[in-house]
Parts: structure tokens; sequence; C-alpha cells
């Protein structure tokens, strides 16, 4: 069971995340953090003392659950279709949410404080997304692609999206037809 | 011939094009644009009136000239293996270049002056590859592939690059992995 400190823990990293979606990183500062939280200055520096630190908690939050929702699964044996398909939906869904990007966060915090950690979360999904498709060629389910080629489309394409559908409308088709794509790449039959 | 007007007024495009790609949009003002290029006040305005003002002629210049290129070569039934193999290179190159994208500078002028004209870009570029690659599959020279699928995935996996490059490091191979799967995409024989 959660501890108290975990429980208030979680709900700030929550309450950040809609902040740090909404205004990037720069703009938001411990006062705003306070604020939605509802928290004294002191309680919400008792678990994270500057806005960074905030922020790299809530990255490695997201990122951690993500990965090893991933490897999991193919140590399991799940059918890699079912994984693929799993993981398009759920980035089509967050790209019908550009509210909810971190992009321009994420941008800022590279900018400002340190651009290490963004190298390696890029590292990390490279390297989740280089071990499915590799699984699912094994299995004979995904088509023998070039592996370097179609993870930096998914990844780069994605990141595109989530940054440029925070200031341009986009349509619900635009994400359809990138992730279609990419499963037409591996698995065929969505042209 | 170029007028003297015109010369300046392309010497204050190239000049703010640099400050732009390294500053952003926000950070450039028309102080540093006259220090930049050398003029004084007055010279620089009786050019251009506001940042915004020059960076939209700055912009409309590039997409131009770009349109132009792809649209005179298929009026003049150009190979279309050969426009697409010229624009892909000439994307690989510029990609090599993360100090000269005006990725973080468009992202700020849609945040902070107005999206519209990132809206029309965009709708331009996709009509642009559209085209070139519809010509391509009616010559019997690309493979009929989805069309709207390739461009979106052209199209954003080049503006993540552009964006992310510039916080973190990346490789020619990166770049190339992209290109080659556009490639392959289309003609085949890149895997």
């Amino acid at each position: 069971m959660a501890t108290k400190s975990e429980k208030t823990r979680e709900a700030i990293l929550n309450t950040s995340y809609a902040l740090f979606a909404e205004k990037g990183f720069k703009q938001v500062t411990m006062k705003d953090v306070c604020e939605a939280t509802n928290m004294s200055r002191g309680g919400l520096y008792s678990h994270f003392s500057s806005t960074s630190l905030l922020f790299e908690a809530l990255l490695q939050k997201i990122t951690e659950k993500d990965a090893l929702g991933f490897q999991e699964r193919i140590e399991k044996k799940d059918s890699a279709t079912a994984i693929l398909e799993d993981t398009l939906n759920r980035m089509e869904d967050e790209m019908k949410h550009p509210e909810a990007s971190l992009s321009l966060a994420m941008y800022e915090y590279a900018e400002t404080v340190d651009s290490d950690l963004m190298e390696r979360l890029n590292k990390d999904s490279e390297k989740k997304w280089k071990n499915l498709i590799r699984y699912g060629i094994d299995r004979g389910e995904f088509r023998d692609v070039n592996v370097s080629g179609i993870v930096n489309v998914i990844l780069f394409s994605y990141q595109g999206v989530r940054m440029w559908s925070r200031i341009i409308p986009m349509k619900p088709e635009t994400f359809r037809s990138i992730v279609d794509h990419v499963k037409n790449q591996l698995i065929g039959g969505w042209k």
C-alpha cells in the first residue's frame, strides 16, 4: 500500500503534469505548483526542491511505466502484433490530445536545464521499440523491415505531431494515417 | 536586376535567418536585427516594421522558392525519382544542420503571433508532396502507396528531427535511415 507521503508525491506529479503541459517548463514556478496542489511551500519542498526535480520525476515515472509494460509483455511471450496494436492505439489517443503534450516542456527543460536526460529518454524509447520489432520479426509476425528506419520514423513523426499539434489544428485522419503507415510496414494489410 | 532596395531586403532576410535560427522568435528584437545588419533603425523600419513581418517574409521566401522548384520540374516532366532524390538529399542536408533550424522560431511565432500562417505553410507542403507522389505513381515510377500516410510521415518526422536535433545530439545515420525509409516506400531497393 502506498504511504501517505507516496500518495502526496503522486498527487503533486499528476497536478504538475497539467501545468507543464499547459505552460511548458520555463513558465512554471514552484509557487504555481503550491497553488495548483493546495500545498504550503514547506509541504511541497519536502517532496521536491525545484521544478527541475519535479519535472525529472514526472518524466521518469511516465517512461518507466511505459517501458515496463512493453518488456513484461515480451517476457510473457505475448503476441508482437497485440503489443504493437495496443501501443499504436495509445499513441494515436495521445496524439488526439495536444493539450496534454509535454513536448514544449521537454524542449524548454532540455534547453535551460539539461539535455542528457532527453537524450537518455530518447535512447530508451529507441531501444524499447527496437526490441519489440526484432521480437516480432523473430516470431515471424512482422515483416523483415529495416529496424532503425522504422523506429526513427515512429519516434520522430510522433514527436513532430506532439509538438506541432499544440499550435496548428490537426485532423484525426492525420494521426490515423501515421499509425496505419507503421502497422502496414510491420504487418501489412492497412494500406 | 534587383534594385538596391531589393538587395537590402534580401540582406536583411539572410541575416535575420541566422538570428531566428539561433534564438527562436520571441527573443529576437528589432534592435538585434539593426545590430546584426549594421543598419539604422530608420533604415530597417523602411523595409520591415516588426520582427513578425520580417519573420513572415522570411518564411514566405523560403517556402515559395521550395514549392516553385517542385512545380516547375513536374511541369517540365522531369523524372519523379530525380525530383524525389534531390528533395530528400536536401532534407537530409538540412537535418544535419540543427543550428540552422527555424523550428523553435516557427513554434514561438505561432504561439505568440499567429498560427494561421503555420497552418497554411503546412498545407502547402502537404499539397506539394501529394502532387509529387501522385505524379510519380501516375508515371509508374513510384509504388501505389497510401499517399496521405507517407506524406504525413515525411512532414512530421522531418519536423520532429528539426526540433529535437536542436537539443539532443543526433547521428547522420538517423537522418539517413528516415530518408531511406521514404525512398524505399516509393521506389524500393533501399531496405
